[in-house]
């Protein structure tokens, strides 16, 4: 266990067994903790160059909290909307939490073998990494489901935090919640010390990441709006009450499910919203048509060196689900969005270069 | 319109036709605003009695607050909800959010003839008061569903506000908006003041309580925690983006519907919880079982001169929805939750006694 995902099944398994002896960890999950810091407009951004991107977040913020601006927005008011994967984190070559999901899937078939012999868990116990690569989208929603399902909230809490602690991404051989945007984490460390409570809007599981979102990105668990399955009260044997995970979604915090899902727990239209792929559209469109100062961003993934080039800075038309379309681009262009250039808008990419 | 709730259609509908008529309100809905100042712990409870109920939110406070205290909890751990109806503001005789729905049954009436003639909007429409207070909870459960969907959020907002700002309770001649419980706005006041997020957790709607919620409790919306309708994403015929609120349940925040509610969108177990009836008992369980220190708390209706008596303060069997029953009582007992005596333990019941 020193640094790479198990590529077999087997060694995904003594992963696990190893695991499942190990105190669950309440170390810190990331290098870089929110900073309390109020830092001036004029090294807020550190590890931006100066461009419109940068000066795009410079002028909202002036804007807005400039009493005298015509643009002014009392602070009780000021609220920035954050989509994560490709946007605050890496989301290449797998999503984490997916990676997450896939390492479960060996420790359920020990428990319920049936799902041995089950498509398409039979192909992630394969450990054929091309052909788990390929499974469309309705398999690994029933992937998600079974994995994240059937167990207490607070069992959930401690097998994804164990997880966390441990797993490393293969290309950078880090923990997954060390492959935040260096740039971001200011964006947010800058917004926050104006007044706006930043929001972290995933379609990926809200229950996941509220498990690091303090740590990580100084946002507290009840301000991640995500994918949400139900959790049903009943009592243990002993007559405590508890939450179980249900296989019931509740909501799908995807394209439209973003403003909907900020409807549900917010139940106010942003400011300003990031994303950087289809699925934040509509989340997008529905800060842009507010009243007032208006920041909406795309951050565009071109920077093959240091990151991963996809959607547009490789030329499309790419058709893969939640990525930067050509339509996306194109909807930016004319809304007046900015898009962020991995490659010459960011001097940094990560805290640990 | 002075003061009175119409008693008949006729008289509804005039209402209704002249609040048409109103720009839309934007003054402060209640007297009360939430307070800025840090209370000491000496003169932060003033409408309060001395008692055992007083005692143990102080104490709460203090051990949690103090960091040589074994039961510390740090500052951005701290959660305090409270349930709404008869917990922070009268319910008696009927919610305030049913009025407004029943207040809205001549208008949408005008707009869909047929409703005239189907029940139980008929029973609605006929004024009589008795055969209202007498409709089942399904029957309500229509008439909210009906009332309060297939509008804009914003539309739905304007609406709202309206109502708010002309309905006047029955008995007091006041908006319901000033119905407040002065005793639990300063226990709002003084747990906010020592670092407690305070959230409302309501079964009734949580886009109706997000209308007055800042300015009635000095609660975000984004604090307000309740029965969900779900909502859609469109696009209105000028391309601008819209949500449209569906007749769906989303979330019934009723019951076992509170700590999953919690779940939902706070994520978190709360420190400490306050309610009044049956409703409020899964909350309150939830909140109790966690670690350290714990505040559940339960108002009694016990003062049928100052407010109400009802529940077990008239002798019981009390067997309407969601009150405070003897099991209830019995539990809260056993359970060591603090029971809070209208009569016994507050000053003071409204600020504008």
């Amino acid at each position: 266990m020193t640094g790479n995902i198990p590529r077999s099944v087997v060694d995904r398994r003594a992963l696990i067994s190893m695991l499942a002896l190990l105190p669950v960890l309440s170390a810190p999950l990331a290098a870089i903790s929110a900073s309390a810091q109020t830092p001036t407009s004029s090294d807020a951004l550190p590890s931006w160059n100066e461009g419109p991107a940068k000066q795009a977040i410079l002028d909202f913020v002036r804007d807005t909290t400039d009493q005298a601006n015509p643009k002014f927005v009392p602070s009780e008011q000021r609220i920035a909307t954050f989509d994560q994967d490709g946007t605050l984190w890496v989301e290449h070559p797998v999503y984490g939490q997916m990676m997450y999901c896939l390492d479960r899937v060996p420790v359920l078939a020990k428990q319920k073998p049936a799902l041995k012999k089950l498509e398409p868990f039979k192909t992630v116990l394969s450990g054929d990494r091309e052909a788990i690569a390929k499974l469309p989208l309705r398999d690994l929603e029933k992937i998600i489901l079974v994995t994240l399902t059937g167990m207490t909230t607070d069992e959930f809490e401690a097998e994804g935090k164990k997880w966390l602690a441990a797993a490393r991404d293969p290309r950078w051989k880090r923990p997954y919640t060390e492959l935040t945007y260096q740039p971001m984490l200011e964006v947010l460390t800058y917004l926050r010390a104006n007044g706006f409570k930043t929001y972290i809007v995933t379609g990926f599981g809200q229950d996941f990441v509220r498990l690091y979102s303090q740590q990580v990105y100084g946002i507290p668990p009840e301000q991640v709006v995500g994918s949400a399955l139900a959790v049903k009260y009943d009592y243990a044997k002993n007559g405590k009450p508890i939450l179980i995970k249900e296989p019931k979604l509740m909501l799908n915090d995807n394209d439209a499910g973003k403003p909907e899902g900020i409807h549900l727990m917010i139940g106010r239209r942003p400011n300003a919203s990031f994303g950087n792929s289809t699925g934040d559209q509509q989340m997008l469109e529905y800060t842009g048509a507010g009243e007032g100062a208006r920041l909406s961003m795309l951050v565009l993934h071109d920077d093959a060196t240091r990151e991963y080039a996809y959607g547009p800075a490789q030329g499309l038309p790419d058709t893969k689900v939640g990525t930067f379309t050509p339509a996306l681009y194109a909807e930016a262009k004319t809304k007046n969005w900015n898009v962020i250039s991995m490659k010459n808008d960011w001097k940094t990419i990560f805290s640990f270069e």
